[in-house]
């Protein structure tokens, strides 16, 4: 079995590469869950959906977040009334979110984005880290900001002074998902907002030591190949490098696979991670996504 | 100023008519509240919503429910994901429910619904007649069943027993609208489901008897021209006929507006109520709907 921990944008583009070479039943996906919360009277976990999409192969590839070809007809109604949503949810989207919803009504946030995986086709196992609700602060410049409010109101704009989140448990079968993997993969999500809350469950740093890890770095040069990590790592005192997140991840790491424009970095970051492999990361079609996964796969015999 | 009791489907027929002839400001129309609920995750005020869409020249004549022209994306997909819907929402449609649910976060039900009505630009006043959540039960020959249960999946054919209603207490504004009008028009919507639970309100009857009050009634011969009115007339003991409807008003009706078929009753509703007016009630057209209108407003100076 192989589990990866995902976040909302840079790892479902690596899935899409695993997914074509991995047997799908042997795959788990644990997903971030910190910025869950309700919006428009219905319950979004946003990194969730957008990993059902990618595996249903319906993920929007432009924003990563909402169904390809998906329309906005309640969501531009709700504008022209006076109540424009803050997240832009499509039709078909929509759907899940309130099945999603109504489902919470009698079963966990597991149960019911399990229930939904199948509606959906996806044979891989998608978990949610956590079904306790969690809260994220970014504490900026302009004031604490609620996560989605900064991500998306304030475009990722203020100065962050300080990240706080709390603390929830790991939803059933993640640390067992963890034990029973003969590969656990980081995908390159950013570290402090997608992985770290992942990390920061009981259990899980303890679970990673005693299995094979690899992480792909979601850092090329000093920047962020998508989202707003390096805000993120700046302020979490993590050096926004391909080396930076090798330290972050080193108690647990076994092999790092960084962009071929920081080969310079090799043999720094061989001093942390005993493995290193260098390739191109910048996923933008589905032969480089298929090659990372099979870089990724093939430093161990599975 | 004029007030209109109504339910769902006779009466907004008939507010089409009116609204073509009376100065818009002056009206009032008090709906019924019993049978909202939540589906699908929103708070649904279907007689409610019916009604502003009337007003706002929107409404879906075919089903005297939701929006003209509407598409029904989230609710198809929904029965395909698995979890379909009872009641059928359309996207628009949604869009209000989805606002009239987070309104009523911090609002009262009549000032979401005065908030919804002037961003649809609707000049009259629509209030509910309640802000307090009711609950309606059709006692069946198959058992006990939610109103819309009995109405949409069991397409009103199990026979009825009985109907138990909760008392609720009128919403702010429902007596003194009845007080300040020269003339209360009850419309043409089922007496038992729609109109009694108007006039089971404290202090209805009671402002009624002061105040002139015309019905039109829903029943042509001894059928019911829209709904499953004669099946809750029946169990309530009430004839299903003109006269049926006459008596059940008689302690406050000084006007009834009967079909042309039913010319025959005339002489016999006149033991019951003051003036009898005959016309055809049919409502096929907008000048039918005006026509009917005037009568009404004609029956007093105003």
């Amino acid at each position: 079995m192989i589990t990866v921990f995902s976040g909302g944008t840079g790892t479902p583009k690596l899935l899409q590469g695993i997914k074509e070479i991995v047997n799908l039943e042997d795959l788990t996906i644990i997903v971030n869950t910190l910025e869950n919360d309700y919006f428009s009277g219905v319950y979004v976990s946003a990194d969730v959906d957008t990993v059902l999409y990618t595996m249903a192969d319906m993920i929007n590839e432009k924003f990563w977040y909402g169904v390809s070809g998906d329309t906005f007809i309640t969501n531009e109604r709700l504008a022209e009334l006076g109540t424009p949503e803050l997240l832009r949810i499509g039709d078909i989207d929509r759907a899940t979110k309130i099945q999603k919803t109504l489902l919470m009504e009698t079963h966990t946030l597991s149960e019911a984005v399990s229930i939904q995986a199948e509606n959906m086709g996806i044979k891989s196992k998608i978990l949610p880290m956590s079904n306790e609700n969690s809260d994220i602060k970014i504490i900026t410049d302009i004031g604490e900001l609620e996560f989605h409010d900064f991500l998306i109101k304030h475009q990722c704009e203020p100065q962050v002074l300080d990240i706080k989140f709390s603390n929830v448990s790991p939803a059933p079968g993640v640390i067992e998902a963890i034990k029973e993997s003969e590969m656990v993969i980081i995908g390159p999500s950013n570290p402090i907002t997608s992985i770290l809350p992942i990390l920061s469950l009981d259990g899980v740093r303890e679970a990673l030591k005693d299995t094979y890890v690899v992480a792909v770095s979601p850092i090329i040069g000093t920047d962020t190949v998508s989202g707003p990590a390096s805000k993120f790592m700046n302020v979490s005192g993590v050096e926004v490098s391909a080396k930076g997140v090798a330290s972050f991840y080193a108690d647990f790491l076994d092999c790092i696979v960084i962009d071929s424009l920081d080969e310079n970095l090799k043999e720094d970051i061989e001093n942390i991670i005993e493995n290193v492999e260098i390739t191109n990361t910048i996923m933008k079609d589905i032969n480089i996504k298929t090659n990372i996964a099979k870089i990724v796969l093939n430093t161990i015999d599975l």
